[in-house]
């Protein structure tokens, strides 16, 4: 193989982590505005069929699931008030066709009785992904809230220490 | 042509696809500094000329307009008080020359008689993007505040739907 | 030189150039979960060993300084309480091997008596970054809470204009 042809090659797997990265970190800003949309078809969009989505004290499993937390009273009931689910950027680590995304989310709610808002939780974020068919999906998304709690604290530990 | 030309080729896109996505988080990442900084010079280099920032109350045509929102009382009096505009990453979707991108963002203000800061407003952003002689600007920036009203769910509804 | 080879060199310059890019953002978001776990030897990874983190009223000034703050009382009762030290996505500037990133970063905690969470503090922070052996660290970060105070202000007009 020629110089030419090899460093072409090497260029081609260079490329191809760069975009492997840019998808997951665009698939992480997608929930964001389904989410705050109410928009359960495009929320599970995030996830694989059977993905699981595990926060503190409810464990949803596929899609159907996730799809009826989105319909709830409760979650309907944050858009009709006034709330962002707020993520700041991951920290990625992707081997192969797997990858850990760590970062943390807010929850902020309008006031129902003033101008400003609130941020109800700031909450700890493990996404497991993979790599289907060329598109990155989530498989487990796990959330602990920030509120002392060691399960919180140990999610964003993994997520240091590296898968 | 050969196998390693036309690899050769279709790197070329695709890297121009990802320097493209890094143009426009950049771009978007630019507006914090410069408008927490007050710095209108700085803040226009966002929009073209005849660009468009539009929120709920005030909507900015062009550069001039928007020199003036950033050397008004109110802008200069949240920077005296202490302020930061914050963001979170933005879901962006490119189409050739025009790409929109869908965030939120948060005034976070400084409490005037205590220590801490407070969640002014929580804002639904949508901006559409043009680049133009490669590179890329703002051509309308709409932002609604998420109190619930109907405006700032369809907003993000749209980049949630695509387009 | 064939038209190949010349496309194929352009096209290693601007990937490296991506790369570099990435590696910067995902420095800076592997230093929440790193914080945030109270894990000093993940948070030192983020500095060059005489690296520098010069926060409004402590100046610490390589891996052992970092070290004892990450251990302290106070950062470690932060974390006991419920703490998150949220960014959001910086606007990063490369020249060569040095580059500077701006942000603003959230230190966000656990209400003592009530079930939400309070904003401490908004900060605008300056990440000075050298690439050593290839691979990205920080030399120089600075953070000035934004209360009003001239310097933080300051720091982000200087994000900016450029370095």
């Amino acid at each position: 193989m020629s110089d030419t042809a090899a460093l072409v090659q090497s260029l081609a797997e260079r490329v191809q982590v760069l975009e492997d990265r840019l998808a997951i970190l665009d698939l992480m800003a997608f929930y964001g505005p389904a989410v705050d949309a109410g928009d359960a078809e495009a929320v599970i969009k995030v996830w694989t069929e059977d993905g699981i989505y595990d926060v503190d004290k409810l464990k949803m499993v596929g899609h159907d699931e996730i799809i009826k937390m989105v319909g709830s009273d409760a979650h309907q009931g944050y858009i009709a008030r006034g709330c962002g689910h707020v993520l700041e950027p991951g920290y990625v680590e992707i081997d192969g066709d797997t990858a850990v995304a760590t970062c943390k989310s807010q929850l902020i709610l309008k006031d129902e009785d003033a101008d400003g808002f609130t941020v109800a939780r700031v909450t700890a974020n493990r996404w497991e992904l993979r790599k289907i068919d060329g598109e990155w999906k989530c498989t487990v998304r796990t959330s602990r809230v920030l509120d002392g709690r060691a399960e919180a604290v140990e999610l964003l530990a993994r997520g240091a220490r590296g898968r």
